[in-house]
């Protein structure tokens, strides 16, 4: 195939479940050409909880459903996916995939002044490592100080963005992190950019943030130009211009999806995911 | 095969994760003679926000399994599948099946004064209904009063049983039953025994409480009885008399029931249910 014709097809980007949205969020805001395919594993979220043997078969079954789809490249919105499948998926499919990992950790490790790097998320992914990981391979005398915050999904997803009992949570787990004198911040977690400023404002000013998913955005954008696909389409809106599919509770996603992207997810579709 | 023979046999138990332990634990309180063998569907926990049709085949998969552990019986130790799955699971196999469902709506139906009953629990329970239906089968003039609680579960999980975030959490979930002058409350949530007494004191005294798991366990020993399968033997605690099994995740498993039941859990075995 032409690349001319590459150009058009979609980009796939797929989550354990509903907080890839905020990943979407940002390609859509940075990469407005761009057509997307969403899938979120509804039916089998959480991953963050699950063994790297169970994630990678999930991750494996979702990208043959968006091979399916014609998708021009990949983009791995879950952390945990991110942490367990990605090296694997990149050596067993021909399309460029990129994850929220490595954009992340190469900016936090870029722009820290005192070498010292804050990590939150999910029990997995503080637990894998990852990020000290990736960040070392760029900056080896960083210090990376991980701190699992379980609750931050739920109060998220319960739409308690701010409010004083994620306050007080915010404070309790983020304590340490003060303590530490860490000058950066990696939002690990793709539902964390929901409480950002309840974040920021524990943390105080002088940390800065580091979003995954804007620098996933941004290093998608760089890809696809490196690759020639970049598309040149006008977007139609309103139409099946992007689209967007779970695993199970379609009306629940949309709910949710549509407090994420002020752009209306008008509809979801349910796939049987474990046919793939 | 003899019922002396199947008196000895195990019961089987399974839950979406690990909230079905604290009906293990009551089964263990009031019936120390039995043996139990436990499943917890941790890879694909929470149930709650999955369709009637994925519960109920998860459901099934889980039957075959504990089938072919030789169980005399089956306790459905989760609110969502009892909902669900129990109907079709009772006409389906030749073993007393029973969920917890029916158990904790009976026994507030009876207790009742003023005939008005609320039931907290996840938003899958809250919204199917069940316990209206079962309620109101024995008395029709019952009002029931629903409300779902997310919070709960992850509050109990982060350990936070008794803490002024879950304080805060509980009056403002149960403050709007506290206005309908509900006299009972089920717990219709298998993790919510945990955190009893923060929902206690928030109703405070003149509501009672309703614990499905003990109602349960209750209406098990009953339910053996009447089939002549109460167990004689002697439990041998230490040994493999209870059995534990996951679908994924068996360490943290083990944390966290260790945490539920005094009686230590040794070990827990991960086995793949989707092979069922």
């Amino acid at each position: 195939m032409e690349n001319d014709e590459k150009k058009g097809m979609p980009i796939g980007v797929f989550d354990s479940g509903i907080g890839g949205m905020t990943v979407v969020r940002e390609i859509m805001r940075q990469l407005p050409h761009e057509r997307i395919i969403y899938f979120g594993d509804t039916a089998r979220v959480p991953y963050g909880s699950k063994s790297r043997e169970t994630v990678t078969r999930y991750s494996r079954q979702i990208v043959r459903f968006l091979q399916t789809m014609c998708v021009k490249a990949i983009v791995v919105a879950c952390n945990t996916a991110s942490a367990y499948a990605l090296d694997e998926l990149e050596g067993e499919i021909d399309l460029p995939v990129i994850g929220v990992v490595k954009p992340g950790a190469k900016v936090a490790a870029q722009v820290t002044q005192n070498g010292r790097i804050g990590v939150i998320g999910t029990q997995a992914t503080v637990g894998s490592g990852i990020y000290t990981t990736y960040i070392q391979k760029i900056n080896p005398r960083a210090k990376v100080i991980g701190k699992a915050c379980p609750l931050f999904v739920p109060l998220v997803e319960e739409g308690l963005w701010q409010d004083p009992v994620t306050d007080e949570i915010a404070m309790r787990y983020l304590g340490g992190l003060i303590d530490s004198e860490i000058d950066t911040l990696i939002l690990g977690c793709t539902h964390y950019p929901l409480i950002r400023s309840t974040v920021g404002k524990v943390m105080g000013e002088h940390v800065t943030l580091v979003n995954p998913a804007y620098e996933t955005a941004r290093e998608l954008k760089e890809l696809l130009h490196k690759h020639g696909l970049s598309s040149d389409r006008q977007p139609q809106l309103g139409t099946n211009w992007h689209q967007f599919f779970v695993s199970d509770g379609a009306e629940q996603f949309i709910h949710f999806a549509n407090s994420i992207i002020k752009y209306g997810v008008l509809s979801a579709k349910v796939i049987p995911i474990e046919d793939y």
